[in-house]
């Protein structure tokens, strides 16, 4: 049985969320106008520190141990044409993965983060969210229930990514069915040749009238026109909160699919940082609509977990200053005059 | 004797350029469509794999060897109020470099590049440029020659930061002269009061008018307003070039320090990326009047070659996949339908 027996169940976890840990930032904001630097020269560096101390819940806070998941799922919905690739290519990259061929094996032992990659039910495609819900009640509270396992309370950092050919196709109609606009969210995905994006944008346009009965619940709407992949994050996501596990998303159907739990309890994604903003336009969009900064724009649209774990360095630079740096005092430099 | 014996030897340095290596960067774009991720997806990684291999000259380039230099000046300037700290800081922040405790030391460990500081005659201020040219010829091409001798030719990447009170009132000026537009280069640098602002918008007028005669010529321009510290970094960025070594610039004064090469000789930054662009508004500015896009938006505004430093986390990031990755024929995954 799914540790969440009913999406009432879910949802009642989505709404009873620890706040963040006050006392701990304070504690980095204390120390750090103590370093040698002027105030704030930092810049988001600081803001950084602040962060990972009040969502782990203390100063100094820690990234001994980052945690890169990556969940894979198939799309019923790609046999109709919205991606630049075959459905067999999911399964295949998985197996890419495993032989540390793939982007994000490389990005990850860069990153110092440890990478598990979780296929979920490959073999089984969700539903054609055209012509049915993507996943059942209970296909996807099994989703959610693997993503919510996969995150250790031991890890310091996670970041949550996918794979999953057809995809951003789900991100799309996820974030159309959560703030509106229809086909303003599709965009090119893997590549997607101008015919696949017309194709998209009606596929969107489908999905959401035949779905229109569940648009203002995001539970449902993460069923119906999400994937296996996407539920998982969304329960990654929930489960860090709940373990104090600071969250790094990646991009455009990393942060959809986490937007549903934002969209349910207003600030239940302040624990987690856009590792970066996509080349796919509607991340930018999706972001702003959630209020997450991105640490980095490096024109990536992989998926993978990949541009998170390039902003891992980021986070590493800025715990590294936070916790080396002399003191004012230490050092014998006179501060502002 | 100095290198350059004589602007005029200088100038023809400067004139007297390598291009890069194209074939290096081609066989850089060749590999990279075979590599397992839809072409292109990896974005600002890609372009900086190829623009690596470019200035090293080699496919695949390498950052096996990464060094930071960090230059420290006085200002004669700094005596009008122009910044938040006493001059008597530069001289303890290069102790505190000495010891360790300074940011860059934190960022250059994480970024696996070593270290160097280089105090130039820190007993000695510039002139104030107000009154007189800030460095005299001969002072100015033997801190352009020190900085051009700290490049070595067997490292891979160098970064080129700084250290110096009153900086960033001469990096406006050199700004301002090569650019036009007076106080508009003029920012809060360390953090000084609206009077302070005042002080520096009002420096910069006076500057310009005194050296009116010689604000045609970039590098009179780089002697008369700039700095020991600045002129060391023109020098370290023509020598870097000379020797097939990319540059990673830092924040507002390491960028105005090289902007007189640019305006001498177009395209002699071509080797040069900027590391990130800082919270001082003229650096942004800067950027765009050299064609410069910025690795990373931190909103950090430091110096010391510690935006360059975070960035290089993203060079290695770049280089790991292009190195590491399998091939759509090594991995067996399906290409583009």
């Amino acid at each position: 049985m799914p540790r969440f027996a009913s999406l009432a169940d879910l949802r009642a976890a989505c709404l009873d969320l620890p706040r963040g840990d006050a006392d701990a930032a304070a504690a980095v904001a204390a120390r750090d106008v103590t370093l040698t630097k002027p105030p704030g020269s930092l810049g988001r560096l600081e803001e950084i520190v602040r962060w990972l101390a009040r969502w782990q819940g203390r100063s100094p806070p820690r990234l001994d141990r980052v945690e890169a998941l990556v969940f894979a799922g198939n799309h019923g919905v790609s046999a109709q044409g919205v991606s630049a690739y075959p459905a067999a290519v999911t399964v295949q990259m998985v197996a890419n993965f495993s032989a540390g061929g793939a982007a994000i094996n490389q990005l990850a032992r860069i990153a110092g983060a440890t990478l598990r990659v979780l296929p979920l039910a490959l073999e089984a495609p969700t539903a054609d969210f055209t012509a049915a819900p993507a996943l059942a009640d209970g296909e996807f509270l099994e989703a959610v229930t693997t993503g919510y396992e996969a995150v250790s309370p031991e890890i310091d950092l996670v970041l949550l990514g996918e794979m999953g050919i057809g995809n951003t196709t789900a991100a799309s109609a996820i974030a159309a069915a959560l703030f509106g606009g229809g086909g303003r969210w599709v965009g090119r995905g893997t590549g997607v040749d101008q015919q696949g994006l017309v194709r998209k944008r009606a596929v969107i346009d489908v999905a959401l009238a035949r779905h229109r009965a569940v648009l203002d619940d995001p539970l449902a709407v993460a069923a119906a026109l999400g994937g296996r992949e996407l539920a998982a994050i969304f329960g990654a996501t929930l489960a860090a909160r709940r373990q104090h596990v600071p969250v790094l998303l990646d991009g455009f159907v990393s942060t959809a699919a986490a937007a549903p739990l934002a969209k349910l309890c207003p600030g239940a994604l302040d624990h987690a940082l856009a590792g970066h903003v996509s080349a796919e336009h509607a991340h930018r969009m999706l972001l702003d609509e959630l209020d997450l900064a991105p640490v980095l724009d490096l024109g990536m649209r992989l998926g993978e977990a990949s541009g998170a774990a390039v902003a891992v360095a980021v986070l590493r630079a800025a715990l590294a200053c936070h916790t080396g740096m002399a003191t004012f005092a230490q050092a014998g430099v006179a501060n502002k005059e």
